[in-house]
């Protein structure tokens, strides 16, 4: 009988690891490194011998497990298969499942980081409740993750939920690290804005307190807080960009809720003050009751999406 | 045991009806007309009436539909909630299924019209043998539909596919008919098509056979098949701000396809060369081996969408 769900979270460095129990509760947690030598293939087998050793040590046995649960930071397909993976040393295309399954005796599902912690935000974090819903994860990078009906979007090649390279500015002239230009990664992500606080600090001499720290997103938000004008504007800028780029999201697949996390999300529900406006300028109207929550699960959001994605396989 | 399926797709004026197999063959087509008057209140009824005639006339038990499927216009939630259908007279928010089935003693599911059309191109229609696919209905207005694994995208109040009012041009001085000001239907419609051309063509005297005729969509791409330098920029115009709304839309859901239907798309073929590159330009790179394909079903699409949404409900 279905008692126990893996749910695994790949990261370039550590491999979270969680141990659930049907209704969503972590039994157990843990981390093993990420070993990306020899193209990544000690990945895999290093987590199937971590899930064998929880099993013994627990006394688990394995038709007491549901199954096992992966997050990869890649494109992965409604199949598992993953496309590429620079930063795990996997250069081929591959099944996550099948190839999981010669280490592992147990049902494996998969799918991106990215997608699965959205996932996992709904299940059991700050989207609960919705079944429509988008994840926005302000990191060094915008990341993405849609949820339709319950369920991930993919997408045809796992570029579902790859958001934050969606156009929002035609004046631009850097090059984003897609090698696009004017993606709202370049103004949303931790990195976006303290870049949009350097140039606008370079305009001229308004003072500033950011004048007098390194300049973070954290800072940015912080002087926000502190009423400092030049950040205000700054964070002006920010929501505008992003409120433009959830607007075409909402025109897409209407959700229920933005669910805001990543390093940028700590300033907390300030943000929304300034992303809001700017989504109910640019959003059709029949988007615009869409509700702005704060994700709750931080780094652990990968494994409890990982979880669920093998809950919901077993339905 | 099922052997017939009945499509409905309800419009302003006539209620399009087909009488399918299981297999997606319609057997029969006819339509009548949408009465609008007392808040729409025949709409439902006469329906129910002409599929109990077409019953009878074909000798059909009731035991031997597995359903009837309807598609509106409006929003229409996953569960066939719609919200306001101004055009129908319909003012509330209620549950087309429910409501049918006073009428008659089958089940029914329901959908919004454009959503619904986007299923039918995919099961029948030029999305054939894709499963993540995007319906662009370039008609007066810009509609969509989204398919992700098979499934519609109906989104949290039915909104979801509305990617006429996605913000595409931030220099914008007229407004959408949706009072938001920018949006890609004020550029890819039939209408923004024409909007474009008349700007263009009062900007200066540059010679072109557009200035011979009256002004319209296939004015313009006629002109273009013509090698009319005036309409080809035009043209470029429609493709960029096309190119870009669609390149978002792929960021969200990456599509294996684009099916492209409404009266634009009766250009043709010479529609995405205008499209494509910029699409190329504007999309993220993992999403840009998506296919433009024309849709094919025309007025169909939608009692055959409306037919797969019975197929879908009983599987």
């Amino acid at each position: 009988m279905n008692k126990y769900i893996f749910g695994v979270d790949i990261g370039g460095t550590t491999v979270k690891m969680g141990l659930f129990d049907m209704n969503g509760n972590v039994l157990d947690k843990w981390e093993i490194p990420t070993v990306t030598a020899n193209d990544g293939e000690r990945i895999l087998p290093d987590i199937a011998d971590s899930i064998k050793a929880k099993m013994a040590s627990e006394d688990i046995a394995l038709d007491e497990v549901a199954g096992v649960g992966l997050g990869a930071p890649g494109p992965v397909d409604a199949e598992g298969v993953i496309y590429k993976t620079a930063n795990l040393g996997w250069d081929t295309v591959f099944s996550i499942p099948d190839a999981m399954r010669k280490f592992i005796d147990l049902p494996v599902v998969a799918g991106n980081d990215a997608n699965v912690a959205a996932l996992g935000e709904m299940w059991q974090g700050g989207g609960k409740g919705y079944k429509d819903m988008v994840m926005v994860t302000l990191g060094t990078g915008v990341g993405g993750g849609i949820i339709a009906n319950g369920r991930m979007i993919t997408g045809a090649t796992g570029a579902g939920g790859e958001i934050g390279h969606i156009h929002v500015e035609d004046n631009e002239t850097d090059e984003c690290g897609c090698h696009n230009i004017g993606c709202l990664e370049q103004y949303a992500s931790a990195t976006g804005v303290v870049r949009l606080a350097r140039k606008r600090l370079e305009k001229d001499d308004t003072p500033s307190v950011m004048r007098d720290g390194v300049l973070s997103a954290k800072l940015v938000f912080d002087s926000v807080k502190f009423g400092d004008k030049v950040a205000i504007e700054v964070a002006e800028q920010f929501g505008q960009y992003l409120g433009k780029g959830l607007a075409a999201i909402a025109g897409v697949v209407n959700p229920q809720a933005f669910v805001v996390g990543g390093g940028v999300s700590k300033a907390g529900e300030v943000l929304f003050e300034y992303i809001k406006p700017y989504y109910m300028q640019y959003a059709f109207r029949g988007c615009r009751d869409a509700e702005f929550v704060l994700a709750t699960l931080g780094n652990d959001a990968g494994i409890y999406g990982a979880a669920k994605l093998v809950l919901d396989s077993v339905k």
